[in-house]
């Protein structure tokens, strides 16, 4: 289930050149290409009308698309407008094209209607072009649905026992630390979901204690802001009388199909940008590695075992407020838009 | 197919410890522990009820299993009794525990009523425990329904032909030694089928003559018994004027789901116990490299071509008896018990 | 789809022995074997009538074969005949049997009536026992449906840019070469469809030129023959005053099932026969490289594309008068034989 008339995240703009390249987006096969000559961003269904070879088999000539095939060319419209040794060709020979804009360092495609393209709907992430901050850009490819993924990111309790060893803690443990309680709110506005949760007196696993910059416990805040269609983003906050650092994590899923999707991540740091630890480099083999073997595994695992099992309902407990928050949103807004199949 | 309330193999006791492993049980994904406080057996549906994570990614603790997405615990009867951050736990979240119990040296689950659980339907192997005898394990995966596993080892026809060069001989071949001929007899009796095949002058292979420890043609005899679900053990008797030996072949087979199962072989020989020829590791290495590339490849190819003809009606030969009077007595236990789906 | 009463090529002759192989044809899965005694080719059902055994796994002997499973033996007509232990065979015990023949280097299978055989349905190839041409046998395996490979071999105008480095030329690309223009006729006759296509002027690639011996503009005439179900011969003429060479590609192309086909190239060329570029070895290294790399990536891109957007409508060019008046012929044959399912 997709949402229409929404923004999706298809790619980092340093992947799209004027090599055109293949991707799967809401189910649906495009092929993505920078203009030669204006530059623009250019995204069509990945077919030749002709004989549906896929066009990005082809070659971008100037602003427009040849297929390798048997050389006919579409415009960035989508618009056939050359067949070889044939003087003319009929206007209804054309691909379907999709809105594609660039922003925040990321390639954004409209799924929905042309005439309702709005791009304030793209979510605010300046602090990606702060020069006090930097920010690291990842993309994954998750074999488990696109919700299972933002189900995972939507609900940090997670971080004291999936991530105990690298980014969280042992808060929470049956007869260990159960005495670190959380204090958790979710509430909607304007179309959004947000969150915010609070542990105190957190003792830090060595990673995000060196983050944090103190070994001393800390009181760790995590303030989520969940849009349609499932962009998040999530402001971590790590404080106690030594210091405090904040980190941005933007996270944007876009649905390749019914079991698998796009993740990218955007993690900005306040800390440590010109020197110290962690580096960029540092962050994305730290979030790579983390996330990929973690976090991946586990919602990848999650898909298999609901195929395995028949889809059983979830139980949610007392800390997936936020969860259960955003999945109320979402079914008010498929049953506004009747929703869009992903395949 | 499966038949209800009957115990499965499911594993060697070697293979399960306080390190939860996944096994896939007539068709069930099952995670098997084994208590790190008091030993028992546990067997629990592999889900979390929280978000059905697979359990057999998380820890033993005592007695339970924490999930390692986020910290939830059940304990052995599949009763969740603690979620992080949260005072109590209500008593609906749980998943299905399976009785388990050791014996033999293998792992057994029930499937079927919880009241109705009878640790004598566990097939008699006390050969396994005689200090005079020595028994082998071995434990295959078969990309197989189970059944065609259970015929092709239910059916020793296929030994001089399949085997011709191994375990057999050539007793049977066109126009070379048909005058070797089988007695065969079989027989139902209390719910279990028995059979009886005698083969007289049979020049062995080189691989059974040194088990038989004689170069002269033998009297070779199988004695087959099977039980339900599909538990069959077969003594084989090979003796002349100058020795006999007898060999216990207990096959176990269980469904993973309905082109797949897991076969147990215990292989258990009266001659060469403390030296000589068998040692353990020569029957291990013999039995798995035989059975995987001689009948596994075969009841595996069969599996393929069922699928690909259209599962067409086998044609039984004199020598099947055997195969027909379990298939007739597989075919009542389903009418009675009306069948549990595999999957 | 395939068409009732027609040859299909199975085999290069070369590939089949006394040594029983397996082939999946229209969607058949075949045994072929060379009888020991008679030498006559047999081609039956791939599976023993006992328990489905696959009998490209037995044994040849003199012109029957033996299952490796139990020693039954079947005949080269599909008759049981003889059954270990027993002492007769129900006559219904058989399977089926397919009329194969070898003609021109390759095994060609009847797929339809018994009775209607008619031999002089194979398509004529004399060029390929000519002492003053030399043919190449090349075999390609190929995931996609048989029709997606022929419309790319009736339809030799993608050669100018699927192969433009290789066998073609730039001839008709967009504000380039525009100016050379195809003449293109196509027609049916006794249920053949022939089509004739001439280019003027075209400055050919390197390997093209060679094989042509002029570094001149050449004349390139491609001669189109199709008769059922897909057999194709193309003879392509390249000329202009300082020489002539022709090259006839026989094309046979067998399903193996929808969405995967077998396709058989026989390349005989009137040129460096017996000396000079290419040798036979030239050929079969290029003309599996070219077709493999660029025609073969491009039918099962096309075939996963069909796939993936619903099967479109292709929408016919200038160029495809060949292609158009061959779907037509097989749509009249469709309805004559009312299509036999592939799989």
């Amino acid at each position: 289930m997709i949402h229409a008339n929404r923004w999706y995240a298809a790619a980092t703009a340093a992947e799209i050149s004027t090599q055109p390249t293949e991707h799967v987006i809401c189910g649906r096969p495009l092929v993505l290409y920078r203009a030669a000559s204006s530059g623009k961003l250019v995204a069509l269904e990945n077919r030749c009308p002709h004989r549906q070879a896929p066009l990005s088999m082809g070659t971008v000539v100037g602003d427009d698309i040849m297929c390798i095939y048997h050389g006919w060319v579409m415009n960035g419209a989508g618009q056939c407008v050359h067949v070889p040794h044939q003087d003319s060709v009929a206007p209804s020979v054309r691909v379907d094209a999709y809105p594609a804009v660039q922003k925040w360092g990321l390639v954004w495609l409209w799924i929905g209607d042309a005439d309702k393209v709005d791009e304030t709907l793209i979510p605010d992430m300046p602090w990606t072009e702060d020069a006090n901050q930097s920010s690291v850009f990842i993309r994954f490819h998750v074999g488990a649905n696109y919700q299972l993924m933002a189900d995972n990111l939507l609900d940090v309790s997670h971080s004291d026992f999936l991530h105990a060893s690298t980014f969280g803690s042992h808060a929470g443990r049956k007869a260990e630390t159960e005495h670190v309680k959380a204090e958790l709110d979710a509430w909607s506005e304007d179309g959004a979901v947000y969150g915010l949760r609070t542990l105190r007196d957190v003792v830090l696993s060595p990673m995000a204690a060196a983050w944090a910059g103190t070994d001393k416990p800390v009181t760790r805040t995590h303030k989520t802001c969940w849009t349609p269609p499932n962009n998040i983003n999530i402001e971590l906050i790590m404080e106690n009388d030594e210091n405090k650092v904040t980190i941005h994590h933007d996270h944007l899923m876009t649905p390749e199909n019914e079991t698998s999707c796009h993740y990218f991540l955007i993690w900005t740091r306040d800390f440590s940008v010109h020197s110290g630890y962690p580096t960029d480099e540092d962050v994305r083999r730290e979030q790579s590695t983390v996330i990929g073997t973690e976090d991946i595994s586990m919602v990848e695992a999650q898909q298999r075992n609901k195929i395995q099992f028949g889809d059983p309902a979830d139980i949610p407990g007392a800390a997936d407020k936020i969860v259960v928050a955003v999945h109320k949103r979402i079914a008010e807004l498929q049953n506004e838009d009747q929703g869009l199949s992903a395949t």
